[in-house]
């Protein structure tokens, strides 16, 4: 890869936090929605990165699709039957999707009672947090903090260090 | 048992969560210490919960000892190399100690650096919330909700099937 194409796909990968909630307006209610913006905001020093509500999963589904036009999006579900990641592995993952040229990653958290087949055969990674269940607002609370700490470590910033 | 002791004792088995933070004050300012405190809040409906705050490892260790008297506190560390539960799995592990008339458990999230090997070896169980590591106060906010959704499944509170 040519070096400036390089150092522009670097700089670009959009790191996008889509949920599927029923009431927006509960969500953005739940105390645990501000803390997750909050480590978006951070994430955001080091990529691109902002979070979008959606209604019902074909609503995702269908965003999905009308984004993946110069590129397709990497999508990423948050499925209990996906794989865990220490968080070294997952900035892993990351860094290698940005390094390959990729310019959307989004991580997806899902509706209350799980994704469809069909979003589980859109996944390009399906990733689990662990075998506990956690509710909507705290998992997507943890996937944010997890984006932040994955660019961090990218980054070469301290942050993972100190915990 | 008796049906009077089991009563009693299935009534009273209080659940502490013991946090080693270096500065109290930083600590309650995070705002995920409040979301911490209102699942503690919320559990104490089923039993009685609460939060202690220690400045070091070997203060939490001291005070484990010192509330031993007429029983044994049953100490439950998060650590890394501990055993990964569901939350159902979770829930059965709190009901068993419950019913064989445990009368606390304390659930303690260690410093930054992690647990020593003196913390380990007093501990009645390691438990892990997973490979990706959480900042601090997360831990405490995921492991405070864990706690509050084993008590609603041992009492047959639906909160635990909404999610």
């Amino acid at each position: 890869m040519d070096l400036q194409i390089f150092i522009e796909s670097w700089r670009k990968m959009r790191v996008k936090l889509a949920c599927v909630a029923a009431s927006e307006r509960r969500l953005r209610l739940d105390p645990a929605f501000g803390l997750t913006q909050e480590y978006l905001t951070r994430a955001a020093l080091y990529e691109p990165c902002s979070i979008e509500i959606f209604a019902t999963e074909s609503a995702l589904l269908a965003s999905l699709d009308r984004r993946s036009g110069r590129s397709r999006s990497f999508a990423l579900l948050l499925d209990g039957a996906g794989k865990s990641f220490s968080s070294s592995q997952f900035a892993a993952q990351l860094g290698s999707l940005r390094d390959s040229g990729q310019q959307q990653v989004i991580a997806c958290v899902g509706p209350a009672d799980g994704w469809s087949h069909l979003a589980q055969t859109r996944a390009d990674l399906l990733i689990s947090l662990g075998p506990m269940t956690l509710p909507h607002a705290l998992a997507q609370l943890v996937l944010a903090e997890q984006i932040y700490r994955a660019l961090t470590i990218l980054a070469g910033h301290p942050y993972h260090c100190g915990h």
